[in-house]
């Protein structure tokens, strides 16, 4: 299996976040997370790497907001010129913004200020000197794993860090800041009809974003219940798609301590609506942190959990473009997106 | 000069807030501010102190929505309930959200982190154990001096902490949880016409945000641009009121660095736009944080500054009550506010 892969995740390395309370915390979504997937992909004889092309702005732009791209690329040279203390230490700082553009806001800011708090949604999207590099490199993984699926018809991984399904069309959240299966679905819709289907514990909420009004690709996130789980506001099950995209999105939100058969029952249900919506080509945001024990999330998705995942997926017999989302149990991380992949070989 | 107190105040001292970049550092609205007003007052033989009546939670109701005011008293305790680290040490946190509610949001969540990035728009509206009863306490000081005002006809002055002019129908912020100005304009506004003139440093989004479709309150605000300053979203002055309140809304955004003169010429302007509406009532929300040299301001209003201003809005000649807002260079606040509100006398 093609594997696409950058070394320049390394870029991204924040020295913390900020959880609820105000706790400085090390940042979860760390280069530890690729280190223990690489290990483990290392020993698979079919596993090939394969650097990534770089397929400019173009289609990454086509998925998100413009102005909420440079506000990516210039935010953390616009604050190490602004605040000397950042310019003494940027090692010790990651940008977040601390007032942010609640609800009813409607004007875009033009200040750094105000720019972070209209484009961020939380204090998980830290950013620092190398974000916007390693976001770029990270959506070209996607982007040539899509390309590589569509030209050859066989399967392709896009082993992608930052990961990508929380960011919407403007805004950035939970880890992520370009989102990779979204910028490659849209690039792939131009080929034929393209079915997405979210694994990633957390609610897929910026991949519902940008399609949300779409009827040419069909979205679809499993995940835990917005209700009690991050990202809180989007995810629920009567959110269904808007305009041209009715009934061409649907989320199955799950209750805490969701079980292997638990999980297989709704997972069942979504490949039927893609089977039914027969697209040319299938993305697959896979996050691995519906893993019992991840320090994420509360399902109990066991080791035999993931096979069984990969298996159904893969019996759907789709081209198929597999992204790498979140995952945080990094012990067990390697073995369990290998144990997914090899149900596609 | 009637002046409504409560010490309930120094039940809400949260240990820290967060600015951007993720920082914790000490709360800056913190009861020193109070002390050194105290202490100039009680230097004032004009100065007479009365505690607050209680007025329930109606006149606050009026003012704001319910399920708002529901978290600000359920948080605290949701959260320590939740939380073994919190219960442990109670007074080292401070509830603070770390996921948004960011533009397109509509869901109203039900879980305590949900409601948190819902209902708190910044990092500096950090909830404490007491902050609910202080925030209680605060409006009702304003509320009894707009009894007071009502009843008498004379100026009185409401000594509150913690503020409430960044308060907003249905959210926290800068320092704000219950918007004590726009809940005693409110009460009233049953009584004949109000005019609420701020003059805090930064804009009075909330006031704005909860007069903003009412013809029977002028609201004005004169601060620092949004565009560079806090709370970056509101406070342009494009914004004039919408719908029955359209021209009863008026912002006045000025440049860091402005001096006496240039304040007091937009204010000439505020009073005249006053004059014209005619209230029967005045409130003026009283920031200080407009003195050169305040930690969280940029304009450079002087002693005399503030005694100019006093007179002129003195001079309208209306029942006036005075609520205290923000004000951050301690050693200078009592003097200043001294000399604003001799003006009155």
């Amino acid at each position: 299996m093609k594997i696409f892969y950058s070394e320049n995740h390394r870029k991204h390395v924040p020295p913390f976040e900020v959880f609820d309370g105000g706790k400085r915390v090390p940042y979860l979504e760390n280069p530890d997370r690729m280190d223990k997937i690489l290990s483990a992909l290392g020993k698979a004889e079919w596993a090939e790497f394969i650097a990534p092309s770089d397929f400019g702005l173009a289609p990454i732009r086509a998925a998100h907001d413009e102005d909420y791209l440079n506000f990516l690329a210039t935010c953390w040279g616009e604050w190490i010129n602004s605040d000397p203390n950042v310019a003494a230490a940027p090692q010790e700082n990651a940008f977040l913004p601390a007032t942010f553009a609640l609800r009813r806001t409607t004007r875009k800011p033009t200040t750094l200020l105000g720019k972070g708090g209209y484009y961020i949604m939380d204090l998980s999207a830290c950013i620092v000197e190398g974000t916007y590099r390693a976001a770029l490199s990270s959506a070209n993984c996607a982007l040539s794993a899509a390309e590589f699926t569509s030209r050859s018809g066989q399967t392709a991984f896009a082993l992608c860090r930052p990961p990508g399904h929380h960011a919407g069309k403007d805004y950035a959240g939970g880890y992520c800041f370009i989102n990779n299966a979204a910028v490659a679905a849209n690039w792939l819709s131009s080929k034929g009809k393209v079915a997405l289907l979210d694994i990633d514990y957390h609610a897929g909420n910026g991949t519902q974003d940008i399609f949300y009004e779409r009827a040419d690709a069909l979205t679809i996130s499993i995940h835990g219940d917005p209700q009690f789980e991050y990202p809180h506001y989007i995810g629920f099950a009567d959110e269904v798609g808007a305009g041209a995209g009715l009934g061409f999105h649907k989320n199955f939100p799950l209750p805490a301590g969701t079980t292997d058969a638990q999980y297989l029952s709704a997972l069942d249900e979504a490949l039927n609506m893609i089977r039914n919506f027969a697209p040319k080509y299938l993305i697959l945001s896979a996050g691995m942190d519906t893993f019992a024990g991840d320090p994420l999330g509360s399902f109990k998705i066991s080791r035999n959990g993931f096979s069984q995942i990969g298996k159904r997926i893969s019996a759907l017999n789709f081209p198929t473009v597999i992204v790498m989302e979140g995952g945080y149990a990094n012990a067990a991380l390697g073995e369990n997106i290998v144990t997914l992949l090899e149900q596609f070989l």
